[in-house]
């Protein structure tokens, strides 16, 4: 059911203040209209996240981890409704979607595996020493704890994946936190259409209601009111840097502080290594246009930057990667704000005069369609204007061509921090990769060799983050299990009697978790 | 020696710009005058610090442990010097130097154990799966880098333990980052002895000089320049809450954001319920007031807030802690202008409408000593006005009376976040404590029982730490092996060949370290 509700727990209201969104591959508008939250909901959303918070905290591991997994079932169960939903909120194409749904609901399921587990606890016992001279050493059991009730922004291009029950919530929830989403505006109905399996999951696993609320709006005023609010203890988002950064500020003026996890912007560079380039220059460039031009290009991994020595081999390159390009098809992009910030980023690239334009993608056949853009320049220019290093959120990407691989360190070490770095290499290539590698992982969250920083893998090994700008937290991921850590924090326990001690770290180990005792495994750990 | 340079890597230089310190037990001054480190000091030491970073990030598990070590072996090697230049800086006695420096020397120790343990590198490998459909999975493996520069800013109160050497150092070169001391001014030649033992470390382990810098200085635009300077990837602080926020505000004005670790201010209350109050309570005040005025009642986690209920047992108690604490000797405080902040804050509680004085200590007999004092209110006025809530450095303290477990609750539920709580409780006590632990853990670091706040273990377990303003960053500690989480961020390597992969992932597990593989440990680890 979709009637443009707000949900405050269990309660579904309606406000007087609308808004609606379009059908970006048709321009029209989509019915219904749907509330805008106001600070009165948000007020009414973090007061019920607040009460439910201490119930929700002290689920045993087996209680959360199924609610997780209603959640998933009930995602499930809404349906080709909500991919028919999602398809006319995002412009986005039925496979996609369904493979989102998929990771979605796999992303649920791993994570009540990570919260059965229980290593998220990071259970820790230093038991007492009371002949320890010159003074006894106490008890002391230590187990992390969630943070408290978080605000979750919904991104606009995986409304799914990142969205009402993505990777934020999930991980919040996972953590014992509880969750109000403040919607995206260009996908509400699908926003609504998930919200509504969320709180149904709460209602069935017998939670308190204020678990997860869902703040529908268009309004920065919305997103601003909720991170300011005093109940909220931590912010996942993750959208435009403007956004980011806005509420980096409201969350550090706050009375209190709290840690905003944004994930917010990267140009993941790609580097072309000589011999990979002389081997299988016309395969990278196949493996380059169809991963920048997927989806419209509207990636946070999407390589944005390429960066190769020159020479004929790359002479070849750019070509065949121009002709390649010039063959690609026009994708409806997620809004026609996202469409027209595309246009005017690769406008001035294309009339950029240190900027040469390779080649475009086939013309626009309709509204809100990004034409393929790909661009070259040299690196004296590129570490000339920062401006060449912004990211183009869409299909387009810039050509870098260095003389040597000494003015190639001088770009990477000119780059903010981001999301992946690439490394397109051979064997015979493997000496100037490891001289970069070190200085890589000093400015990105993940390196990879000889395939595409597109697809982003839910894991343990993932680390979807990296160094401000690409986030507001490089010390976090927004993928993968390790994101729980996020929403946590440790508290101490010493010397407390046995039945006041968190289950997690009594004697005996009745959860049968991982723990450290006195620094070394206890040998009864999965 | 002690000549009053600046160190910059193995390089020792002089300013003009001097300043000198004073005993605060006879308010002389002390020689030698020290320099007065600037900007181009700042600069000098990151810029020294950045060079050396790729360098020490990449030394192998053994080398850094080593480096510990040798830091740990130089400072027992100064020898009496120390222990008698830091007894005429701070005013504090030997037995507790002594035992300072033992702490200090173990707590590296243990941070070259935890090194070479490695569990610190968080090792996660998710092996590819190539059939997997629909799509393949690459090969992922994780671990944990160094962040980069880190500054550390000596705390006045524990000369050698959270000084120079001390656990925001430790931990940072544990982590493989480069640090910079910025030295305390209250201690600078207890400051230059350990700096120029660590400096030495650095030299005879083989390491680049920038691994470490020390800043002697007192000014505080000495600090802000060095939270300011972009290569500076972290700060580690312990103080006043208005320097705390100060770094704080410096550090997120900045072009790239950086995480500030500031330990600043607790009231640490103790919660004395009726039963334990009945049973023992001369006993429960003379361990209160013992922790009370321990080292002039110079500690973070001083017990300066007792909650318990109105009854003539608390009359009972609270006429016996008077009677003690006005026994108690006045202590020289560490600088004079603690000792002048300490009497304002006790002068404000002495004059307040809504406070009664219980006692004071014996009468000061020399500069800078604190007269312990004591007072109390009850809850209701203790709610009405927040500034009786705030730290007072030193041996003071209120006891707050509460009408019963209700106004209690109130008063712990409108405390700001502190470092501890401390619960004297007996068996009959239990179900009152059992329902206040929930809501003191979302509230403190560390929740102990039948004993007292100071005496901060360093082990695995500790938390020092707590939600803003006890400290900066709520997910973290400054004390215990955990501390090393401050200074480290994930990098993942996708698809990279094995020899291009960091040592610690590598096929085989070279390093013989704790590993998940697809979410589970591997047998061979420790």
């Amino acid at each position: 059911m979709i009637d443009g509700s707000i949900l405050i727990g269990a309660d579904a209201r309606q406000a007087t203040t609308r808004f609606t969104t379009v059908n970006p591959a048709t321009g029209e508008s989509l019915t219904p209209s749907f509330s805008s939250a106001d600070r009165d909901a948000v007020s009414a959303a973090t007061a019920l996240a607040q009460a439910a918070f201490p119930a929700y905290a002290a689920t045993d591991l087996p209680t959360r981890a199924a609610f997780l997994e209603a959640i998933a079932d009930n995602i499930v169960a809404i349906g080709d409704d909500l991919i028919v939903r999602a398809m006319a909120e995002s412009g986005l194409p039925r496979a996609r979607l369904e493979g989102e749904r998929g990771r979605t609901v796999g992303q649920l399921k791993l994570f009540a595996q990570v919260v059965r587990q229980g290593d998220w606890l990071d259970a820790t016992i230093d038991p007492a020493l009371p002949d320890r001279t010159p003074l006894p050493r106490p008890d002391l059991r230590r187990i992390n704890v969630p943070v408290g009730p978080v605000a979750v922004f919904g991104a606009s291009n995986f409304p799914l994946a990142f969205s009402v029950a993505g990777g934020d919530t999930a991980s919040a929830l996972a953590a014992g936190c509880p969750v109000i989403v403040k919607g995206h505006p260009a996908h509400p109905g699908t926003g609504e259409l998930v919200a509504r399996a969320i709180a149904a999951a709460v209602a069935s696993s017998g939670l308190p209601a204020g678990v997860f609320s869902y703040l529908p709006g268009d309004t920065n005023d919305l997103g601003g009111a909720l991170v300011a609010d005093p109940r909220v203890q931590a912010v996942g988002f993750t959208g435009s840097r403007g956004g980011g950064l806005a509420l980096m500020r409201i969350a550090a003026e706050r009375a209190q502080p709290i840690p905003v996890y944004a994930e917010m912007s990267s140009i993941n560079p790609v580097i072309v290594f000589p011999a990979a380039l002389a081997a299988r220059g016309s395969e990278i460039a196949a493996g380059f246009v169809q991963s920048l031009t997927m989806g419209a290009g509207q990636f946070c991994t999407n390589p944005g930057l390429i960066l190769a020595l020159d020479s004929p081999e790359l002479d070849a390159f750019v070509a065949e990667a121009g002709r390649l390009l010039s063959g690609t098809q026009p994708l409806t992009m997620l809004t026609p704000g996202i469409h027209a910030s595309f246009d005017k980023g690769v406008e001035a690239l294309a009339t950029h005069d240190a900027v040469r334009t390779i080649a475009r993608g086939c013309p626009s056949a309709g509204p809100n369609q990004a034409v393929g853009a790909l661009f070259e320049t040299d690196a004296s220019h590129f570490l000339a204007d920062r401006a060449l290093g912004h990211e183009v959120f869409g299909s387009s990407s810039i050509i870098v061509r260095c003389r040597d691989l000494d003015e190639l360190a001088q770009v990477i070490a000119g780059l903010e921090g981001q999301l992946t770095a690439t490394l397109q290499l051979d064997a015979a290539d493997e000496p100037a990769a490891a001289t970069l590698i070190p200085v890589l992982a000093q400015r990105v969250g993940r390196i990879l060799a000889n395939g595409w920083p597109t697809g982003v893998e839910v894991c343990h090994a993932m680390v979807h983050g990296g160094p401000y700008p690409a986030t507001s937290d490089g010390r976090t991921t927004s993928v993968g299990t390790l994101a729980i850590d996020r929403f946590l924090r440790p508290v101490a326990f010493q010397n407390l009697a046995p039945t006041l001690l968190p289950v997690a770290v009594r004697d005996g180990n009745p959860w049968d978790i991982a723990r450290r005792v006195d620094g070394v495994r206890e040998a009864s750990a999965r």
